[in-house]
């Protein structure tokens, strides 16, 4: 049986830059969504847009029959869903967790392994699309795990992402984001690349983006990120620290395949450089600033 | 005064893969269009489509008002435009020369300069999106030389390009297709590293790419140049003697200004392990072939 809203009741965990948005849309969809948060404040806003709250990711799953989470770092995504007061406590057999976080594909087989012993389903599924794709529900979802949970979960996610693409079982969900995230960072070095040496050379920022974008040069990120190095905004669409997390992973995972990972390597670096000079809390867009740095020369919109 | 079939002669020199098929658009837009090029191959297939043939660049030169060239390199450039049988010979003051292969911003000044004694105009006006946008005609062009010269030759611009923005003065376009090929060849690294990480995880190529390119990871690159990897495609769109040509005109023009490329540098090492091992004739997606190597294992389509 898939789901509806007319008999699944949904709990969200995790209510950051991406996860606000995403619970808002199913609200808006019309399901039951109840939510927890570490910080209070996005409670409240999700109170507003008719969100019930809950204490705990206990209190919240005994109220769900699905639990979404959308929180930082497999440690987190583990005391959520596998702690004491985590979802496994209280979610009822029959029900399913949907992870929606970026981790390992790992800590996605340990985790459906220990909710499999309750009876419960687990899929991997993680997005792509940054806070614009969140708060456009034009996120791309990319999933692993039993078919059937899938199956049975899609018409949720279909509330939040576009292109919604089975990779898999357990795991796979990951393993594809790891994979989108060599493409994200290595594509977020192009950008600045590309722009601090135009503008240097005296092209205007906006001409070269119109251009670029509309042949073999184009690319989600420059189309999206460039026009925001170029207005000087370094506010997270996705912030450094999440992407150093994510490439973390990537690196761990090409290790075991032994892959070279050349251009996912030199952005690696880069963005612990950006982090030893401004910390994580910046958009990814911000190594841009890295290079800025090396070359004494701002990218300015116009020469 | 713009130009148009009625009032304007062109004459196209160079058929390789790109210019063969733009020439073609000029003359199915209703233009009377003279060829010339070294192969005498590509000037039969042009003769078919309703060209006329001509000998060399400066009997061409005399038949035309404009003169497009899409050779390979700066010294074909120079010796078909100013050479002792080169178009400046020939053509009349008032005529235009219009180069649309890469080369170097200092190359373009040359030729204007030249041309400008003769009073002839000059614009330096490279394309992106590879062979398919030739042959679509949804080429990007971008355009450097005097807006009065831009403005006039515009219509013929048109017949083989979507995106088209002057971009400033002379030189100012092939500074910008420069920029295009930092994006281009850091943006072809990230494909191959994508879809070799992966498929050695067991992931299917088809879904994966069609994941990645629904959110943050899309590029050009991955859309068009990843199916050709997953089925062992490295028939050449754009060879990988041409992106080594135009990335050391990009490393000069870096080095003028001091910014470092971290991303491009890369990939411009591993284009010339790829010539080492190959040559210099396939497409530029046989970057993956030299991460294959390293790696020992074959990007394969489905796990």
């Amino acid at each position: 049986m898939t789901t509806s809203p007319e008999n699944t009741k949904i709990g969200f965990i995790g209510l950051g830059l991406m996860g606000k948005s995403m619970a808002k849309h199913l609200i808006q969809s019309g399901y039951s969504v109840t939510v927890f948060n570490r910080s209070k404040k996005s409670m409240e806003e999700l109170r507003s847009a008719g969100a019930k709250l809950a204490d705990a990711p206990e209190g919240l799953a005994s109220a769900s029959d699905i639990v979404i989470d959308m929180v930082t770092d497999a440690p987190d995504v583990l005391e959520v869903i596998l702690g004491k007061e985590g979802v496994i406590a209280t979610l009822k057999s029959g029900g399913a967790v949907i992870d929606m976080s970026t981790n390992s594909p790992d800590t996605s087989m340990q985790i459906a392994s220990k909710l499999a012993e309750k009876g419960i389903g687990f899929l991997d599924a993680p997005v792509s699309g940054g806070d614009k794709g969140a708060r456009e529900a034009t996120l791309a979802i990319m999933v692993g795990g039993e078919k059937v949970t899938f199956e049975k979960c899609l018409p949720v996610l279909k509330c939040m992402g576009r292109e919604i693409v089975y990779m898999g079982g357990t795991g796979s969900g990951q393993a594809t984001k790891l994979v989108n995230q060599v493409a994200v960072s290595i594509h977020t070095l192009a950008t600045s690349e590309a722009l601090l040496l135009g503008t240097a050379a005296g092209l205007n920022g906006k001409d070269l983006i119109r251009v670029l974008t509309g042949g073999a040069a184009n690319s989600w990120n420059l189309a999206n990120l460039g026009p925001r190095i170029l207005q000087r905004d370094f506010e997270p669409g996705f912030k450094v620290a999440h992407i150093q997390k994510d490439l973390k992973y990537v690196i761990r995972l090409a290790e075991k395949y032994n892959i070279p990972l050349f251009g996912t390597s030199v952005a690696y670096q880069l963005f612990g450089a950006l982090v030893a000079d401004h910390g994580g809390e910046k958009g990814t867009q911000a190594i841009a600033q890295v290079l800025e740095s090396l070359a004494k020369r701002e990218i300015k919109s116009s020469s």
